[in-house]
């Protein structure tokens, strides 16, 4: 029996989120992102209860890069465990990378950063092909008053204002290694690397800095939620379908992957590195 | 009643095509553009039998740029008909832009060339972010093999070892205009504007061209196809779901946009006009 690490990379539209619903039992069953890599597991003979996860992600969030670990009995190679697991899982969730793990690691207490992005549209009419993956907004934003903006995110802060903590009574202090947008024509990426986040932070984030984008708040408005946190009126959410979760980086480098994908340390870990000293 | 001009964009994954499939009543009608369309515009007190199109695509194509027009009495601003059409439209499909045109406008005729694109994904593992607008192919390709074979496109060749023409006996003589790929780390894009395509075309091209980047054919055999036509074996055809019909481009500046979609002349027409002098 060895421990697994697996990246995933799924396509949230058609998931209620990645965490199966465990309390009671629905009539009918939700579609989660766990659920189907569970029952893919078990027709490779996997006796697990559940697979240990970095994160979970909310209802319609993308993924690329997220990473989870379980215990598997397997003789071949990782490359044919690969090809196994893909073999049993949906079109809209595919495994991307497999390594061996240390038998204690698991991904939430092991991981050190996780990256998400956030794409919008600027554009006053629908787009089919580009909104599946982005919000749509109009009418276009200031890109430097948002620059602005999530530069003042950036260290170590009470995200209070910006989401809940998972556990009830837990921490609101976050550490953001990097924050900002890039723009490729009427796509802007926001992309934001922290050391863990609240529940829906991105989202709110992302929805205050089009209201600053748009002008209807000034960039300072965030050192004013970072200093005052749940005093002020709570702004908005950004819809789920622009966020995808890309990348959960580790202290340590665990396990080896089975292709060319990329298991190792990013910009923003090393920057990790210089904040853990 | 005035002559409009509308670009079109759609995800053609659930869609059986552009076209309405007139011939007989099935029991259960196909799902098309051309339906979603004319049901939408009915709601606008549409009379007319069908609407006008550059050109037709397949099942599961996907289009960005496809041009359509009809006659409607409209009493509001070009915006408000945009609005109003994209509101009894589905969220697959979606008016980029809407302009008058002159009353014997017609998209298929005055159409001075087409664009597509079609992307690859080069990855040996599913990618369900991805592969929704792209074919995956492994191994990776060798893209100065594929360059040179696009290259030797460019011109007015018979096409008839890459498609049919959409009438019986119709002509398989076509003008390509530009033809190449663009590399963003895995992903390939193909970029191919013609005066016109026969049916398959693109697709058929794209894959013998894969079959040269992965090595089992010559990009020379490209010269060969073009010049011997069906006396050589058929190749395959490339999936649906990378193809996608960027720009339709006019001989002359028909209607003015609804919004700042750009109707105009791209770098290929500016080809176009030298080769029609």
């Amino acid at each position: 029996m060895e421990r697994y690490k697996v990246i995933l990379a799924y396509d949230g539209t058609h998931f209620q989120g990645f965490q199966r619903q465990a309390h009671g039992r629905p009539v009918v069953e939700a579609r989660t992102v766990q659920s189907e890599i569970e029952a893919a597991l078990r027709n490779l003979e996997w006796r697990g209860k559940a697979v240990l996860t970095a994160g979970r992600t909310d209802t319609g969030v993308h993924a690329s890069g997220q990473v989870i670990a379980f215990d598997l009995e397997w003789r071949h190679s990782l490359a044919d465990l690969q090809r196994a697991f893909n073999a049993h899982l949906p079109s809209d969730v595919a495994v991307r990378a497999v390594g061996l793990a240390p038998a204690n690691f698991h991904p939430r207490y092991a991981a050190a950063s996780r990256s998400y992005q956030y794409r919008l549209f600027c554009d006053p009419a629908r787009h089919p092909l580009v909104e599946r993956y982005a919000w749509r907004i109009w009418p276009a934003v200031d890109l430097e008053r948002m620059q602005l903006a999530a530069s003042y995110l950036v260290g170590r802060h009470d995200f209070s204002a910006f989401g809940t903590p998972l556990r009830a009574n837990g921490s609101t202090i976050r550490t953001i290694y990097q924050a900002g947008w890039i723009s490729d024509g009427k796509v802007l990426e926001f992309t934001i690397c922290g050391n863990a986040f609240l529940y829906h932070m991105v989202r709110r984030l992302v929805f205050i800095q089009v209201e600053i984008g748009q002008g209807r708040l000034e960039p300072d408005m965030i050192l004013r939620y970072l200093a005052e946190g749940r005093k002020l009126p709570q702004q908005g959410l950004a819809p789920a379908q622009g966020l995808t979760l890309v990348k959960v980086s580790f202290k340590d480098h665990f396990g080896e992957p089975s292709a060319d994908h990329d298991f190792g340390e990013t910009d923003c870990a090393e920057n990790i590195h210089t904040e853990s000293k």
